[in-house]
């Protein structure tokens, strides 16, 4: 907890509150009239480590990022509006020229250049506009408030808002930062549903212990939030560590590693939670915990077989108490499990004891399900594991917003 | 195709169309005004074959069908209104006690006869209404096509038609009977997306040939139609062969064998077929084929997370030949494929080529999409495994049949 009160806030600041990076973000015409293209520069060579969709359909800059992760990372380029999926040898070569295009701009390898696309899916990019808005975008990096909300703009598609944190943190070795920047609602326009997060820290730390804490960091945020259970061809979390905060290197066993660990997972977790917020056409936010798991994995199977339920979430906009759905979601997640000893909580009241139902007042109950934001605990008396996760329920204008035609 | 031509579909008629089969369908008053109880009786004892749900929570008649399944058989007794899951020993106690009562009306053992329930979760049968109900029901018991129609109305929870259908088919050994019932329409009422399949016939058969013929009807059919991925704690498929069509028994090498096997395949699918049909708020019946697989069950998980994907439904929703996120759903679905060599047809149009766009007409695509039965072929190019499944798009009255309160 002492360590908690060491992060500082830094309000409506991004990615350039940290030392050593810039950031541009313009529009290069692939989204008339609004930003596109953004860049995040890194004025040191910077360790990379990332997490990627698990989806067998990778996008052509999922498979750049990835062969390039143990490059000395110098610049970040992202476009919206086309996501370069499905596009075959043409797209990859589109996505290389990107990096090459960036890196003569400023004299870099394209092997330091990490590329990112979201957008359309099976349409090739239109690479004159994209190059040119590259010019532009390097052109125009900067530092400051402005700087970070350009960058966090242009990575958007259908978001509804911008998606940016900034942290400062002081150790006995001197003080670092961690921001990022995230795109994702999920429920969004036909081929959108990316979800992009791009996270830079200026601490000092070797490649290896980056990707573990990353991942770790990954799990319990951005892997643990579903709007609809999809699973996105471009989803790509990347973080740039470049080591200009003078001083501070996080070892294994050093002075900071608790501290910047915790503000990892911090970070990611308030990422993770802005996309859900900002999911189009939802009237909740639904926290999920599962406790007394077998192990972590079961909880995770389990959490996402109960938040992707149409059943499930379709109740929790009728404002029902329906647990019923929620025990059917857990029977069918594939994880063994002994229904006769689950209990369920939604908000305060316990609605399943053992398996079976407990009387609870409706109107009491009612008040819960009103609001924005409920909670589910389920208790599956098994093991030690606990995990929480975040969804959303299912609304007559997630339909709407999907049904739309192609734009 | 000359074994088809003895398959005479007989109109109109279900399950006492069968030799040595009678039913009835009565109002116990768990529905007000509505039939809810339904049975169907063997004059003969009859070899029993079934399929359950796979969820881990399984209602209390599933277990009690699952336990009788090796005992010869005379009576099904089925309630809607009440699924008996999630209700304990007690539960437990009740289904026994239906087996019991029913029994006793007709001096038989409770071993011979199998239970099924469907309705509302968690609650616990009115045992006095369900008692009368059962001797009401097998004091009705008759043949004909008011008997057939009784019990297939009785069985029904939110379907809003009738599920039934017979056929006779002719042998060298003579003719024998194949007739059966359903429910379920999956977009449904709170906690009654359960889907029940009663099917009986006249042959003689041994019990293990009749379980393994029925598996593989099953998974071919119950198993490939989705209409939104849950699997309810009831889901049950029985067929009930008492042997009273004199001469005929099916033998694996015997001459019935191709046309009961055939005959089995055909009601499955109608009676399938009929369930997606009746889905509630659909606007569109998907018929998807993959092709080209490594296997029938790499083939059944591709079709279910193409079929569930909400982003596929909504985009048939809204008739968009929106592919993309046909692959993306093929991506995540955990099945080992090469992304690159993917050919997909939505109607006659060809709309991608080895995983890259190809160009079609959208007035000509707008066409096909507008009708109310859409076909999807994908065409993995990996092995020889081919499947064809069932699904639905997602509308808006999806979300408001299943937002509405528990009634």
């Amino acid at each position: 907890m002492e360590k908690k009160s060491k992060w500082i806030k830094l309000k409506n600041r991004g990615v350039t509150a940290v030392n050593g990076f810039k950031s541009s973000g313009i529009s290069s015409g692939l989204k008339k009239g609004k930003k596109d293209l953004a860049v995040i520069y890194s004025e040191h060579d910077a360790q990379a480590a990332g997490v990627f969709t698990r989806n067998l359909v990778q996008a052509a800059p999922v498979h750049l990022c990835k062969s390039h992760l143990e490059n000395p990372i110098r610049l970040l380029v992202v476009n919206s509006g086309n996501a370069n999926a499905c596009t075959g040898e043409e797209g990859m070569q589109n996505t290389v020229e990107m990096a090459e295009q960036a890196a003569a701009g400023l004299n870099l390898e394209a092997r330091q250049v990490m590329v990112s696309s979201t957008g359309v899916i099976g349409e090739q990019l239109p690479m004159e506009k994209i190059n040119n808005g590259i010019n532009k975008a390097l052109a125009g990096l900067n530092r400051g408030p402005g700087a970070d909300i350009a960058a966090a703009e242009a990575i958007l598609t259908t978001d509804t808002k911008i998606k940016q944190v900034a942290y400062r943190c002081s150790t006995l070795d001197g003080d670092f930062h961690l921001a990022g920047i995230a795109k994702g609602s999920g429920m969004i326009c036909p081929n959108m549903a990316t979800m992009l997060a791009f996270l830079v820290t200026d601490v000092r730390i070797e490649r290896e212990l980056l990707q573990k804490l990353f991942n770790e960091a990954v799990n319990s945020s951005f892997n643990v939030i579903t709007v609809d259970g999809e699973t996105s061809t471009n989803d790509t979390a990347l973080i740039l560590a470049n080591g200009a905060a003078e001083g501070v290197e996080i070892t294994a066993e050093g002075h900071g590693f608790d501290s910047f660990k915790g503000l990892l997972n911090l970070v990611c977790r308030e990422l993770g939670c802005s996309i859900v917020e900002d999911g189009e056409g939802l009237t909740k936010v639904i926290t999920l915990t599962i406790k007394g798991a077998a192990d972590q994995e079961s909880a995770r199977i389990l959490s996402r077989s109960v938040l992707n339920s149409p059943l499930v979430k379709t109740a929790f906009y009728g404002e029902d108490a329906n647990w019923g759905r929620i025990v059917v979601a857990l029977g069918y997640a594939g994880v063994d499990l002994d229904p006769d000893r689950l209990d369920i909580f939604i908000g305060p009241y316990q609605v399943a004891a053992n398996g079976g139902s407990v009387p609870f007042s409706e109107a009491e109950m009612k008040k819960i399900l009103q609001k924005r934001d409920v909670s589910i605990l389920i208790d599956l008396k098994q093991g030690f594991a606990e995990l929480t996760a975040w969804g959303t329920d299912m609304s007559h204008q997630y339909i709407t917003i999907n049904s739309d035609y192609r734009s």
